[in-house]
């Protein structure tokens, strides 16, 4: 974990290709998640946890942008990283490489919001004081 | 609806493919449970309106058998219905065809059962008589 | 079809919703490809035909805003609309809406190119000027 | 690798679960996907490479039983081996675990058969000896 990026590394599965003969270009949304959930885990926010804890944290935009298409059995590498957070919205960022190389796949980037149950907005500051404090220095905006 | 058997038609997506060029087999699963809730709903039966009873119907079972491929754009007709119910477990059955034809691309069979929101069995003939009643004339077994 | 928008109507499915009880959001990726598809067709621009004239039209960005979550069994709306076309550079952009309201619940829109069954880029304009006039025209640029 | 038991580790993902709370009953079928081409690739019989020889396998059944459901974040492996074989049709039988546990949540069983690119049977044992003996070997039928 070098300036805060995580690598997540896994296979292109059959079924995430389409006729085309490519990676169908909604699952690198999926990867996406993958390596969000990987990124936040491994800086001790497991998704499980924070979902037990009361807090969802729904995707409120998605932008993806497809350089070279992947194929079946290609080995890839996602390096994702929280890139803002300002209390009320977080934004992930992602790149996509085909493993072992500097071939750049795929970028994108997700922004979320943090929600109770019933999809009402929390002020994470006030009630998760803590969590808030996490995110805050995982995107290197250390509060004095 | 002859003999209790409902169609549902739908398009193949372009989505549903992979790289063989044909509708990935796990998909058709997906077709299925389009079809059955259709069927339920076209029973007055409708799922949302089930599980905002508490009541839950996973699938306990699948069989699929495949025939000829599908391919993107293909139209299709599912013809579905329940085929075995003994108040603790419910089958329905499918065949899927080329619309307009009598040609045969898949057929299959799911099992469920009724569970309450904490995953524990119902007793439907006692907890829930009216469906209960509905599914075992819908099965052509009225009870005397 | 007023002002080139098309409208293309579908229920969502069981399936594509996850454990937040809410669509998936890569699914609504999938629900502009069935629009986009939908609105090429209804336009004489069959995506089947197009590529076995050789001609495939991969997608190069997505950008997606999730504005009101949708649940199982809801009808939904898209509309959808060739917005830019350069000769090289294709724009589609999408509105999701719950059906028979005017509640927005997902916009977006996706860029693609023209290559050729190789994946090299197709000068449209030479190679296929009828598409290309086509294409043209849907976006409101007629050529003098 | 014993008695032909081939073991593929991995997590359940966010966007593999369905409002249901679980994993919908569908992406068990790619799980076992995902363990088929880990079997076949680590005795040798890489699924890129076949294609690449003309082969293609498709999927002719599939069965699946759901013993106990999963959630986001499990850790499953799932034993594969190859079930049967006798020239014209392959089957591979799966069991799906908790990891770390003996808890059985899913078994299932896929069907296969081997065409040539234009879907016509291929006569195996004529016309791919060595992937035929190979195969005979595997369920442990060798021919004297």
């Amino acid at each position: 974990m070098e300036n805060g990026t995580v690598t997540y590394r896994r296979k292109v599965n059959y079924y995430e290709t389409d006729c085309m003969g490519i990676v169908h270009h909604s699952n690198y949304i999926r990867f996406f998640e993958e390596a969000r959930l990987d990124l936040m885990s491994r800086c001790g926010l497991s998704y499980r946890n924070i979902e037990e804890m009361g807090i969802i944290i729904p995707v409120t935009f998605v932008e993806c942008e497809y350089v070279k298409p992947l194929r079946y059995d290609d080995n890839i590498r996602i390096e994702s990283c929280f890139a803002k957070y300002h209390g009320v919205k977080l934004e992930v960022s992602y790149e996509i490489y085909r493993e072992g190389t500097q071939e750049l796949c795929t970028r994108g980037k997700t922004g979320h919001c943090f929600l109770d149950r019933e999809m009402k907005p929390l002020r994470m500051k006030r009630e998760f004081p803590e969590l808030y404090q996490k995110l805050m220095i995982l995107v290197g905006k250390k509060e004095l």
